[in-house]
Formats: structure tokens, sequence, C-alpha cells
């Protein structure tokens, strides 16, 4: 911590600062710069806020030198791995997919099959869904975390929902391999607190307004409570911009990588808020590293009971993860350096095995 | 609802479009306006989500017509009756006070008198406290409630203080007069639907990156499950703008005075997170129709265990709460037309008399 | 300025920073803070990139002390002068009213009677507009500025009027007495340095997008080439939030005021682009410290022929301008310390003798 | 254009509306929706402005149908030529490299011999610079557009460089075959229509608060006046988030694809302001649709004399220029679907011929 203090001071002014240092337990040293006299403490004391420096009389401005966020940026897990050999942050990128909401049981096992046979690793389901309007449909609840059981039982997927309150925590907690923590409870401390304490994955979205530092300290009130195994996912910063339905920040992909060893995925469906553009932002998220994606998938779209206008077929699910797969590809050979060599280099484009169709035989 | 199709359509890629409005049991009707066609819906529909239309071929904008929001548009509670007498929005504007932590026992009953004594109406204190980092003071919980009901019975003042989880908000019950919801939690449905469930009034904050449009939902999520006593508290957004903690946007008080009936207050202390701008923001906020001032008291700012950047003394809150009489007089007489008139007017600036301080000695 | 270094340095590497600063001409002292190594610049080199330190191998992050703007924050001018005796900075708020766009000779003579009559004491008029599609009308031009001056010589107002271009700056210049720096040109170096070589006060308004610190630059370019004569407008910034046109940001008055002597005025009809919210943000910004107003005016904004929405009529520009008094003396006796008194005080309402009507007699 | 009337409204208040239709030269036809009364306008007056609706007694709200860019949204150029080869929009990525500033006639020699070398097709380098502050270097002017023609005279390569001013236009065209326009003056209407009157193509930079509507709109300024040869160039907006410079917005790219023929790049360095995340965001931007790059390079980014932290190496440009070329290729493939077949596909990731070293032996 360094106190900047105001400019012309009496020395009489200064030891009043030193008195409440002391007073703290604290030690400083005087420096001048120009025309200020700075205080630097001795240790850091990192974990004190900054108002016990910043309202002293005389002093103008605290600078924080030491990140607040240990585990988070230090002590993740490098990949979680899920029962039946899902891995995401393994190295291969993975997309999660199904639907916005569960609507039924039909289509839950329907679509669970349609996305594993698009390749994608992970079912995601709303069982309970935070919508704008109390009179929009507010999610099938149990029956709906039945229904996801069912499709996991059924095709071997891991499942992730997204639970909104503590209660809905221990609710949840037989029928899901993954929580998702959505946006709009990403400052939801008590329920961040509430998945830190168990021993299930957590899938934390960004809040529409979060810096990155608010996102990794979300992270780290999940892990200080024990879970660590945590990730990011990018789904759109709230902006002047109305094209799209938020701003998608594909530099806070690249910059949660290279600050924390946590995956940090995309959610291109909510970041956009439009079909249309999935499969180019799809693309645009995992050539700047992400780990994954998580896609929303309807069969009928203009049918879905929520955000059906983000919504793509299965059909258009396989596109989206041939085009994960292959860019991923060509990113590991560009980063191995490749392109340093003036032969024509080759990469395969190939889908990897685990992903392949399965027999499922319709196609767009 | 109107759909506008797409240009240079065949007549039976309308008709598609009929057959789908025919099978949602809707009628429409046809009007060309310069190259485009539209379909006007016969009824508005209103409750439908635009997916179930835009996401059909041939429509290329869904246009809606209708609010979502009837209770708190149009049956909001005028005023918020307090036992003791208080009242927000009943045309003389008060002010909340408090420290941002409650911290002791004594604290709290030493300052519940200095902000009464100041002219505050309701004392504010968090003993749940939603905070960035896990490892800052996560507040006394249920001992500081305790101590917030002596000093209510000490002092006669209604209580306020933040929930953040359903089960905070039956733990707190026997203690508040008003629950709090904070900004970070503004989109905590299950939590709203909690406090919705009760019959003690709601203090609802705007979250950080909240539309006017998604604060009105919020309190309608509050309002449809019963509880029509809400008071929206403008709190600053999050922009570009780092000088201030957040910016303040005066703007949506006049909104929102304009489109509901429910009182509207302002909370000076976090939009700006500065102390020195307290008081000419509560200035303005009073200036242009807000119904009372929410504000954080501390006897030693540089001492509180959070926020104290942005407390003020109980002596600084005593001007502030002057001022708010001062421009609430004006206000009045302003609208009331005096200016019309070329005599020279003169307006009172005098505390009304259950503002008054009643007999602490300490003036700054 | 101070480089803070990255943790775990050999000493040959902080030997590098040095050699560094001393090919730089700079001399530093290292201090340690907990984990980290500070070098702190002996003299504060504030007119240095701090990228000629940041990118230094070792540095992991540069902290800046200084101030850049020594002109717009000390030395500004306190008070505006024009001949006839308006007064912008006075003590006195002061209103600028006119049509947004001069539409004709006639419009304009009239519009100025009737603002100067509704207590306006200078007259704005766009002659060049800056319009988001270039098939919007672009401004009468030189036309425009010969009506404006006819307009000022019947009625004794100065005038104001944007300019967009340097070479609209030399053609303006004998017909204004006031340039506007329009929110769309406040970056547009060049033409501020134009201004800057006048001799004739700049009302600057903020654009869109600018911080503080920015918009404090920008009155630095006019200011460094020698004219002192610039009032800032805060116009409202861009947000997410669309129900107003752009968010009023009126902490960035009370920030400006305490941080620099020159003039603050406020544009609340850009700001808003809704004529119902003119008058609560108007009375809003001179509760937090404006030094006056400028508001657009159109006998019939139906019939404007840009940006009519936020048009108001003269009636209510007589209103705006009455409060604008009645709250300003309001604030005034408020900061003399009324209030700690217990007696009733009493504050005048009247226009001030200058701003009284003076004969027109349409009233709303 | 739609307008929405106002709720219970009489039948003369419906004809006064008609009215001011009729005086307008404009017919329109009555339909009801649920409780409301739409006049949908026969021809859809897309050229005159909203508030001549908006603001008629009974008009509650006013909707547009009708895009008002006819240039930039239908009749672009597909890709824009440049003497010697280079081509933007052709299919092929291109990158454009050089420094931030021009400091000098060995630099820029030895800069513009280096990015060839590593692939770049078209030379970038300030001449007039915009700074924030008027104490930064503002550019060598002149001067340095002789350094730019020798150098293009050395390397063959096209020059990029910005104006700021319509002098500069002018002064600028003899030595510049692209003239950038930068975000601090994308709203410079003067400035866009003097270019607009060149035939030099132009490369737009998105203002920092600029929506994807205004940008479109700047172009058609510049379109409107004859050159249709704008390439638009996506750099960042300003949004809440600090930790990059701005927010790079990739939609953005996505978006303009789709809604316009003309080309788009990405502008890496300033949408980060980090060196580091230089390299994955070019790689997003190619997989998400964009022709190009625009790189900031240096020899030694620490003694830049502006924006260092944000200059990569020419050798770190030649890995930039490797990825975009690979990853270009790899999105071909994908667009021409050979995903949908289950043979793993093989794609070259070789540099197109004309992007490759020369001859040049330095490689990092």
């Amino acid at each position: 911590m360094i106190l900047v203090l105001r400019r012309g001071l009496e020395d009489s002014q200064v030891a009043q600062v030193y008195e409440h240092l002391t007073n703290l337990g604290l030690a400083g040293q005087s420096v001048r710069s120009g025309q200020h006299t700075l205080i630097v403490l001795q240790d850091d004391a990192g974990q004190l806020p900054t108002h016990f420096f910043s309202q002293v009389e005389s002093v103008e401005r605290v600078l924080r030198l030491q990140s607040r966020c240990p585990l988070a940026i230090n002590r993740g897990s490098v990949s979680i791995k899920f029962p039946g050999g899902a891995v995401i942050g393994g190295g291969t990128p993975i997309a999660i997919a199904g639907p916005c909401s569960v609507e039924g049981q039909v289509q839950t096992m329907h679509l669970a099959k349609q996305v594993q046979a698009a390749g994608a690793s992970l079912l995601r389901g709303g069982a309970y869904k935070p919508r704008t309007s109390p009179y929009d449909f507010q999610g099938l609840g149990l029956e709906a975390l039945h229904y996801l059981r069912e499709a996991k039982e059924a095709t071997g997927m891991p499942v992730v929902s997204e639970v909104m309150s503590p209660e809905q925590v221990e609710r949840a907690e037989p029928f899901v391999d993954m929580y998702q923590i959505g946006s709009r409870n990403m400052y939801s401390y008590e329920l961040l607190k509430e998945v830190g304490r168990s021993r299930i994955p957590v899938l934390l979205k960004r809040a529409m307004s979060a810096t990155i530092d608010e996102f990794l300290q979300a992270a780290e009130y999940i892990m200080s409570e024990g879970n660590l195994q945590v990730v990011f996912c990018e789904r759109g910063i709230r902006t002047f911009e109305t094209h799209t339905r938020n701003t998608l920040d594909l530099s806070a992909v690249a910059a949660l990588k290279s600050m924390t060893n946590l995956p940090v995925i995309v959610d291109p469906s909510h970041a956009t808020g439009r079909r249309e553009m999935i499969r180019p932002m799809s693309r645009a998220a995992i050539a700047c590293g992400a780990d994954g994606l998580i896609v929303e998938v309807h069969d009928d779209p203009c049918k879905a009971v929520s955000d059906g206008a983000q919504a793509i077929t299965p059909a258009a699910l396989r596109d989206v993860i041939a085009d994960m797969h292959a860019i991923s590809n060509v990113v590991k050979a560009c980063d191995n350096g490749f392109a340093l060599d003036d032969r024509p280099a080759m990469v395969s484009l190939a889908l990897p095995r685990d992903c392949r169709p399965t027999g499922v035989t319709e196609r767009s």
C-alpha cells in the first residue's frame, strides 16, 4: 500500500499520519517524488480496506499493490473432470448444449440425444429460470431436474443447470453434475458461498456489469469455501450497443486465461441474443483461447418457451462444434510455431473421436 | 404486437405467417407502409414472448406495444407508513441514515441517537453485508439485528436492513421494519419473491446494470407476490466514468416519478463513493423530485469497517437534511407557480417540526 | 511516478531498470512494500508518457502522481463576461436559450425576443449542425449567422453558436460571442486548438464517451493556445440506459466545480432528449452547483427541423428560469449555514432584476 | 413509420393527428391492436425526422421501419484495390502495420521494410496525432508524410495515415493511399464530407461511443459525397471495464459483415492497449470474419513516442500475420462445409505467396 500525501504539509501533519499507522500496527517509509511525499507501507497491509488510509486527513490517494484473489489467481484446478470422461480445461475444447428451459420429458430426452450426436459433451437445461418479468415462464423446477437426470442416464452426458438461491443448491444437488450461477446472481454472495460448500463443479457466469476483478472475486467466494472447481463463463457485458443483446467481451477470455489457471468458456447465445451470430462468435471465442462453449439449442426455436431468438438447431450446433475443433487445432499449431517455417503446414480438421456422431441419422 | 415482414415476400410466405398466428389462436391485419408489409395483431398478445413471432420465417422485426408491469406502473402504494409516524412518499422528503455496517452495540445505539437528532426518520444499518471480496468484513448478522432492535426501542425509529438470501428474509423479519434489497441482488428473483410474500415494506435498490424497465420489473416481482409496499432507490449505475464509484442517474428519478406512484429515494453515498459529493448530490436528488435520501453515517469514517470513504459524520448529516427540506420547500413553491408572479416570493426554509433536534448538544 | 517491479527479480534485473532511468536522465529510489519492490522517481517525470516505463522489462505497473492539466485546473477564468453585461460563473446562474437550428430570419428574431423575455441571458442557435445522418437538415450556415447577428442587435443578447471545423471558426468569428464545441467534436483537437487561438469564449461540451479527465484535457487544449475563457457543459454521457437520450451525469458538475475554477453549465435538452424532463433536471443541475443552463426552445416543437422532441416552448422556459433562480437562492442560503440555526429562515424567490419579463404578454 | 396513439382518445383527437399528416402531405391507415390505435403511414416517410410525429399531441410513440443508410448498406464497394496489388476485402485477409507515430526518416524506412517482410500489405504511420493531452507529442506532420512516401517508394507498400481536419485532408492527399479517420473524429462530419469528396479510400474507425448504426451513418456521410471506398475498422468501444484500454466488440464485425458489403478490419492495438493481447484478439477477429488487421509495430516499444504499451515488434507481427492466414484458411474450410463430412479434412496453413518473407534475414 502506498499513501500519497497532499502537497505542502507541515511536519506535524505528516506525523499525524504516522501516528495513525502506528495505531494500526503498521510501519511505513517516507519517499519524495517531485512535489509529493509518499508513505510506502512496509508490509503491504493488503487485507485492510483502503478507506482505513484514504480517509485520514492529509492523505490524498491510496495505491494498493496486491491482488486480493489468492485462490482464483493461483490455486485453481487446471481442468475439471466429470464422470464419464468429459473434461473442461483439458486442452480440447468442449461444448455444453441444450435447451434454454427444460420444457418437458420428451423434449429433454430428444434434445439430449441430438446435442450429443452433434458433438456436445455436457447437457445444459434450465429448471429454475431467472426471467426479467414475473409473468414469464419460470421453469419447471424439480420436475425439470428429473427429466435432466433421465436424459443423463440415457446418454451418459453430465448435466449443468442453474441454481438461483441457496435452497435450490440443496434441492438440485442429486440431479446435477455442475451448478450454473447465472449472470444475474454473480453478486449473490450467499449463493456463491453455498455452492462453495458443495463439491460439485461450478459454472460461474459473469454479471452484466462485472469487471474482470469482480468476476475473479466471485470465484474467490466459491473457492474460499473449499470448492476449487470453478469454470468462468464470459457471456457479454452491458454496454450502450443495442444491436446485440449484450457485448461479448472476448478480451476478458484472453485476460482471464493469462491471470488464472481456471478454465474459461464462452456463451455466444446470451452474449449476442441473435442466432445468426452464434457461429462466428463461437469461432472467435475458440480462436482467442476459450476452453469451450455453452450454446442454447432448440428443435423449433420459434416455439421455445424462453430465449428462442438465440437458440440454434441441433444441426447448426453440429457445425458450430466442428468449427470449434477445427479452429482449436489450428490455434495449437499456431502456438507451436508452425508459421516460422516456410513450408506449407497442414492441420487436421477432424472432429475428435469422442465428438463424432454415433449413429443419429438426421443432418441439416 | 406488430410484425414487420421482410420485403419482397411471395403471397405464400405471408400465408405461412398467418398460419403460425392461427396456430397460436391469434388474428392479425395486414397493412402496407412504403415497401414493408406489417401484420398488426388484433389483440396485443402482450404476455407472449416476442420470439414466438420474431423467429418465424419471413418476419424481420417485432414491435411490442404494451407495458409488462401492471402493478408497478399502476397500483403501487402512494406512500409507505411506518409505526411511529414516519412516512415515505407522503409529500415531505425523509432521510434514512445510519452506519454502512453495524459494528457493535454501543456504536449502533450512539449513531441511532445522533442521526435522529440530525433529522433522520429511519435507521439503516448493515447486518448482512454483500462485500466484493470474501475476505472483507461480512457483517455481524443476527447479532447486528439485535443491536438495531435495541436502537429502535430507544429512539422509536423504524429499522431498514439488507437481506441477501431467502433464508435471511425469514431471520430478519422480527427485527426490521423495511427490507433492503441491495443492488447486487436486484436480479435475485427468488429473493424478490420471498420479500414479496412478506408484508414488510421493501427498499429496492437499482442494480448497477439495470435499465429503468428492469428496475420496474424487479418491483413487479415483489408486487406480484402481494407486497405492494415498494420504494425505489436510485444508487448509481455502472458507466465508463471512474471518478465516482458509480454514475448517479437522476434522470431515472424523474422518469420513475412520471411512470409509477411508488416512492423513489436516492442513495448519494453509493452513487458517488465520495463523502464530499454527498451534499451536492443530495440537493440535486431532492430538486428533481426524490422522496428522500438514504445516507451512510459514521462518527469516525476512517475507522469504519466498510465503505468509510463515503460516510459522513452526524454533523454533516444535519446539513444534508436541512438542505433537503429547504430545497423541497422551494420545489413545492415552484410547482405551485409562484414564479409566474412578478412579486418577490418568500419561502420558509425551516426544518419540519418532527425533524428538529431534540436536545442533543453536539453540532459541527 | 512510481514503478512497481515484478516479484522475485534478480539484482541484475533491477539494475537494468535503473540503467533505463539513467538513460532518460532520471533518478529513483528503491523501497520495499510487502513482496514488492518499488522505484519512486525523484522528480515526478510527469510529462513523460507512462509507456516509457511500463514497457521496460521487469516493470509490472506504473503509477502516475501528477495532474496533467495545469491550466484547466489552476488558472481558469473565474467568470466569463460578455459585452452587454451577461456573466457566466459570476455567482448568479444564467440561461442560454434558443432554437436547436436557426430555421429562418423571422423565427430567429421572434424566438430571441421570447427567450429574452423569459429571462435568458444569451441566445443560442445552430448555424452548422452536426447531424447523425447526412440526409438530415445540415443547418443554414452563413445565412443563419446573419440572422443571429440581427437578433443580437435587436435584443443585446450575446450569441452562442457551434463550429465544427477550423474553417468555420474563422467564418463564424464576426458573428458569435461564444463558440460552442459540440459533444461530437470534443476530441477534435485541431478544432480545439483553433478556438484556443481566438479570444472569444468557448462553450465546451463533454463528449458522449469522455471521462472527466478527458474533458479537462480538452479544455487544456484550448487554454494551452492562450484562450482561458472556457465554460464546461455537461450534456449527458452514453450508457446502457435508453429511456433517456443520454445519461445526465450531475456528479460531474460537482466534480468539476471542485477541481477547476472554470464555470460549468448543464444542457438538460440533449442529456434527456425528452421535453418533460427538462424542468426537473434543470432544477437538479442548479441544486448541485451548476452555473447555468443551456436549453433548446421552439415555438412549435413538432415543426422544428431538428431535435423537436427535446425543445420546450418560451413559456415553459420562463418556468425553468424562475426555478433556476429560486433554487440558486436557496442553495446559497444553505451554503451560508442558515440551517444550523433553529429559527425558520426565509429566502426570496424573486427573479433577478435583469431576468424579469419586460413587457411580453404571453404566459403559459 | 407507425404512430402509436395514446389510449382512450376521442375521435376528434384522432382527427387532429390526421390533419397534421395531411398538412405534411402524408396519408395513413388506422389499425387497432389490443387497446391501442395505430396509424400506419402509407409511404414510409423515412427521411422525415421522427419528432415531426412524436411531438404531435395524442401520439405516444413513433416506430421507424426504414434504414437510413442506403449507400453504406447496399452499394459499398466489395473490395478496395490499391496500386501495387494490395486488396482489402478480396477474400484474403490483409495486415496494415507500422508505427503509431512516424518518429523519423530512418525509423520509418526500417520499420516499413520489416513489416513488409513480416507479411504486411499496407504501411500505417501517424503524421498528425490526436493525443489526449496537448503536452504529448503531436506528430511530425508534413515531415512525417515525406518519410512515409519515401518508405512507400522503397517497398511499394501503399500508405495509410490519419487526417484530423479538412485542411489536413488536402495536405495529405499527395502522400497517402488511404485516409484514416480516427475514433476521435468519427463524428466530425465536416471531415467526413471532405474525405468523401476525395477519391482516395478511407479507413473509418469506430468512435468509442458509436453504435453500429452511427458507424454506418458515418460511412454514409463519406459515401453520400461520392467516395464509395470505405473500410470499417472496429477498435474497441468504451465500457466500464478498465482492464483493457477499450472493449473490443467483435460482434460488431459479424454484424457489419451481415449488413454491408464494405470490408471490415480490426485494430487489436487500440482495442486492448496491451501488447500481450494482440495475438489472441487478432486470431479472434479473423475467426469471426474480419477482412484484416491494423497493428502498431515498433522496434523498441518502450522508446516509442506514443502508445508504446500496445506496440508489438516486427517479429511478433510475423506470428500475428501467419496466424491470420492460418485461421482464415480454416474459416473458409469451415464455411465450405468440410465438417459435414466425417473424413478428417486437412487445411493448408501456408502464408499466401505475396506475404512470404522475401530475403529479410532477421527472425525472432
